[in-house]
């Protein structure tokens, strides 16, 4: 899959040039001096030469198989040089040439019938608009980037041209190694899901990085992610903002969804660890790269300075890791071979005057620790400090540890030549101990991630589909296509939901017979299309207890309709049950434009509306996921129970969450619903769905 | 005031050595090599030369006046030899020698008598335990820090020496200039607040910088803050967290307080800027130290590529920046002169083949709109791109625009020679755009505190301290010394607080007499210290509403009582006011360590208990800083008013504030306090402090 791409036996570059500075040329040359071992097949038919290389006027012109070849010609010529592709076998296909879809509608046109003949073709298209793409391991440098990156383990794809010769550039002078180089351009055919898909089964590849400014398909996304995740980390930098589409927002979770929330949840859910700038993206990629991932998240700190050390401990204890505890060998250790003034427990503080003997003998009591999990050793330049002997000491001790090692060397020239080690032995350096932390918290989360792998379950609820099919297409005849009131209830009946009991009753008889089987106390209201404000005519009875009260409130409500509005038509009225007091909680979806339904859950009333307290994942989810949503919000304390309260029926939350989630997933034309409020009795006792509005696409 | 420290005529090194490496002997180095321009004198009894300057045996063998000592002597001898200090006339003395508090008992005592020698000799003293000190200006290097500083605008504190050590190092790789670096030691004297005081007033300083992990003395800090911040910006790390002393909180104010609030209450009381890192800091003090300050918050970002463009504007959605809306004469400008394909809104993008020309008309239009305090320039390296002609247009165009720049050169040798040419002409450049957009948000934060500054009103509520006085000193009695009921109750009236009516009736008459007199309906309570749980034994009757009811409830509950507890001592029954429905919040205050009385505010109940979703503020406060603090709180809305609700009367809360800030300080024996809750009505009707604890220390 995508084969060709990475280690192709030979490149064409179709638009080739003879002129230095423009794009054919500089593709031609980073290959040549790359070293790319293949045959390079320069095809421009204005020339016999480029750079030393036969030059042929057609691709059609050359004999041998072609591998891979790349396009720079004017996108005007697109459309007939793809042909000659498709005559010469071709099926990998770099097209860097821009003017299509970023260009207006009629690029846009021209990409849609590119695409269109391409996949007739069955060539697979990489760009347009892009800046090619390089592969270390195989000398390849299909781009025009400037500058070739040194070979390494992590592999980056950007939708950003721009942004990844930056980095491109940067990255050599920080020495920092890649697999794979793609630049992802208009995304035409190959997108970031077949990137993960190809990068997953990489060997070169320990650590996936990307930068994305959306998604082609949200699913395929996710999916690919989920797998991809399973294998070898996946760090994303998520920006920009995708328009929510025209249709305003009806429902609470269509007015708190938004694109980034979607992200964030479809992150979450396949376990990408999502940078939030670029200089994070990279520092979380080399710990990734190059440590052993941290059994958990124990972390000891090592330094010679106090101020530092103490900065490092703010910083662990802001973030997931914990502040190791050490053995009491650990401690006796520390306390014979260090100094007297010394702080033997985490952070340990080797002092001001320490040389690097002293870092070595903390280091080994460290490594032999069994409840530290990874370390941080913090350097100061002081007058006795030696970062060079330190930093080897660190390689050389933890080396095979199983441990997971960061430092921060803190200085300028009086660290260098430890730091320069610390990069030769894969230690990652940080300016700061916080951005360290930080990484080695990124670390952590993987580690956690992959170690407690999600098996989505199957769980459904039998229904029957073609019934609900019935119910919402009578969202036709509604105002905003929305079903409210008994037809979404009857909805969310079918899916096992519990809903308020509820009847017409035609005459003062049927009214007690109702509110009988139903069971006191009940709610009575008439029951006319015509009567919109039914409690401001006295149409509405609450907390009607007997009989006796039912039958006079039934001659006391239709009269007071009839005198009214003599004219409305009277169908007589409806019994409902009181349902009892318990938390009010919300749940609900909305579509999001790149990843289809997702689902909301928060406490309902202000919770919602003023804290906007609510947790979303992307359809469907398992009891595990739902579980995972609910404890997520910040109010989940009241539903635990606070002030001696009894907790509420957390798991018919999940229930109804999971319910909720196949009912979304099997009827894509609901596009927004809410379920509000649902009420949650205490633990074992349930929840009753008190009303829900649907809003169907039709 | 501290003027011999930086700018001393002479300087006396006592303890000075001859043997390199030595602290005795860096110091005197540092000195020389760094051409301080007064007479250095190395005192050692041992040697008559070092490093090619006479040697004295003591201080009192200098014939000439010395200005400046620093003192690196083992601790034992440094009571004799700041008596020779006295004799000398010497009145600044830097102590690197450690040994003191630091080191433990035996240490923090001769700290102590050395505290008290050094005042009553007036001899101004920083350290122990410290670095030095160094002054660009005067080239006085009195430390024994490796490397010279390079002159600069930044003045910087420690109170920890090897993270100064550190960044000394790494400013001087970084091309980094300060005016004054000060390591603080012990804090023996001379504290942050001296520094602040005189760094504030110091021409040679723009931005003062620090890392502290505590204060001597808040009060001192705050005070000398609250002046610095008025010239010139505070930047400030805070680390670590001191010890909330051994008593338990008793409240729920105590139990939210903590240091860290404290501090950042502190903080944002006396316009410092709080950095979280030791990066931001350097980040901030970049912007603040070269550049002017951003009128407003409204942002111009020009971009050559638009990933890096959208991370930026990304960024600063996240901030309290804006993006500026430009001036239509500034669109028209950038349309006529950038390509069709640019984009000339903000972002505004000159596309990827831009040379430096297009960037400079580009510059040139931004410079000129009215709508832009702030601009960040981007730039990605492409084919055509021209960092450093594009570095210089910048400079030039920006420069005494009165406009706050910055930039994001992104990548390594490719825009080097730009970096330099910005670095040269003092527009700070991040690696990454997030960075950028953080510092430049530092800078309109400080922009916004430096234009209004904020008078502390003296509002004070007329009360009789004697009375309060005698009340407070009840407490001795009271379990845990903690005032509540009645007492508590008595301080609050004195402040004009509104506080439920209540009465002790000892018969049924004077119970219905009390009872119309307070208003029906009331509240009926057994009164009896006897009996703890007055609702279990039917103790309490809510809402009676009339003289029969009343009547009836007297005798029912007396005789329950009896029943109950036939030896208890029955005083009567309290007729207590029904306090109206409305909206509770609980006020505070709980003493910190370091800064004194801190007051609390927030939404009662679950907010508090479970969101913690509360204000800090260090007494004392005025109204202003009081509103500031209640609309702090996420759930400020529902003071507000949410769902059609009348606003609470929020002018009683800022009233309440203010007057809990008098009261606690001007009793300092209160230690810890809760109003919970105080029922506060709709606007224009007040609220009521319906109950209150009083911790006192007597």
């Amino acid at each position: 899959m995508l084969d060709n791409f990475f280690e192709p036996d030979s490149v064409a570059v179709i638009g080739a040039s003879r002129e230095a500075g423009k794009v054919g040329y500089e593709v031609v040359k980073n290959l040549l001096i790359n070293e790319f071992q293949g045959n390079i097949y320069p095809i421009n038919p204005k020339t016999n030469e480029i750079l030393g290389l036969k030059s042929y006027p057609s691709i059609l012109n050359v004999e041998d198989r072609i591998g891979l070849a790349v396009l720079v010609v004017p996108s005007q010529f697109i459309m007939s040089v793809i042909e000659d592709c498709g005559k010469k076998g071709i099926d990998s296909l770099i097209i860097i040439t821009a003017g299509f879809k970023e260009s207006g509608s009629d690029g846009a046109r021209l990409e849609h019938d590119l695409a269109k003949r391409a996949k007739e073709l069955n060539i697979r298209v990489l760009g347009p608009n892009c800046l090619g793409l390089i592969d270390t391991g195989s000398k390849l440098n299909a781009s025009f980037a400037p500058g070739m990156p040194i070979k390494g383990k992590i592999a980056f794809f950007s939708q950003s041209g721009a942004l990844g010769t930056a980095i491109l550039d940067w990255s050599i002078k920080e020495n920092i190694g890649f697999s794979k180089f793609v630049s992802l351009g208009n995304k035409m055919d190959i997108n970031e899901a077949d990137l993960l898909n190809v990068l997953a089964d990489d060997p070169e590849t320990n650590v996936i990085l990307g930068y994305i400014e959306g998604v082609k398909n949200g699913r395929l996304f996710m999916d690919a992610a989920y797998e991809a995740t399973k294998k070898k980390p996946v760090v994303i930098v998520k920006s920009g903002s995708t328009a929510a589409g025209a249709r305003a927002a009806s429902s609470h979770t269509g007015t708190l969804a938004g694109s980034d929330n979607a992200f964030q949840a479809a992150f979450k859910q396949c376990g990408i660890l999502r940078a939030s700038t670029i200089e994070a993206l990279f520092d979380y990629a080399l710990v990734l790269a190059y440590q052993d991932l941290p059994r958990n998240n124990r972390l000891a700190i090592l330094t010679n300075a106090g101020g530092p050390g103490i900065i490092a401990a703010d910083a662990c204890e802001k973030s997931e890791l914990t502040m190791a505890s050490f053995q009491q060998e650990t401690i006796e250790s520390l306390r014979s071979s260090l100094p007297s003034t010394a702080a033997i427990y985490n952070p340990v503080d080797v002092i001001g005057d320490a040389k690097a003997d002293r870092y070595l003998s903390a280091l080994k009591a460290l490594r032999n620790d069994k409840n530290t999990d990874a370390l941080l050793v913090l350097l100061t330049p002081q007058a006795t400090t030696e970062a060079g002997l330190t930093a080897q000491g660190i390689a050389d001790t933890f080396s095979g540890s199983g441990k997971t090692v960061v430092t921060s060397f803190m200085g300028g020239e009086s660290v260098k030549e430890g730091i320069d080690i610390l990069d030769d032995n894969k230690i990652p350096n940080f300016p700061h101990p916080e951005r360290a932390i930080q990484a080695l918290e990124a670390a952590s989360k993987y580690s956690n991630w992959k170690n407690n792998p999600k098996q989505i379950k199957q769980e459904r609820t039998p229904v029957d589909n073609e019934k609900i099919a019935r119910i919402l297409s009578r969202a036709e005849k509604q105002t905003e296509h929305t079903l409210g009131g008994s037809d979404a209830m009857e909805v969310l009946s079918e899916y096992g939901f519990v809903v308020p009991k509820m009847g017409l009753a035609e005459t003062g008889r049927e009214a007690m017979e109702m509110s009988s089987e139903i069971g006191y106390p009940i709610v009575m209201k008439i029951a006319s299309p015509d009567i919109l404000h039914k409690s401001d005519i006295g149409g509405v009875r609450l907390g009607l207890r007997d009989d006796q009260e039912v039958q006079r409130a039934f001659d006391e409500v239709i009269s007071a309709a009839r005198r009214y509005m003599p004219s409305a038509l009277i169908l007589g009225v409806t019994i409902n049950q009181m349902v009892p007091k318990g938390r009010e909680v919300i749940l609900g979806m909305a579509k999001d434009p790149d990843f289809g339904p997702m689902l909301m859950f928060g406490l309902g009333g202000i919770y919602v509306e003023v804290l906007k307290d609510v947790a979303f994942r992307i359809a469907p989810i398992d009891h595990r996921e739902a579980a995972s949503m609910i404890s997520e919000i910040r109010t989940y304390q009241l539903l635990r129970g606070v002030r001696g309260e009894e907790p509420a029926d957390i798991q018919s939350i999940t229930d109804a969450l999971v319910k909720l989630s196949q009912l979304v997933t099997d009827f894509p034309e609901i596009i927004e619903m809410d379920i509000n409020p649902l009420t949650v009795m205490t633990t074992g006792k349930g929840a009753i769905a008190v009303d829900c509005r649907i809003s169907v696409n039709v």
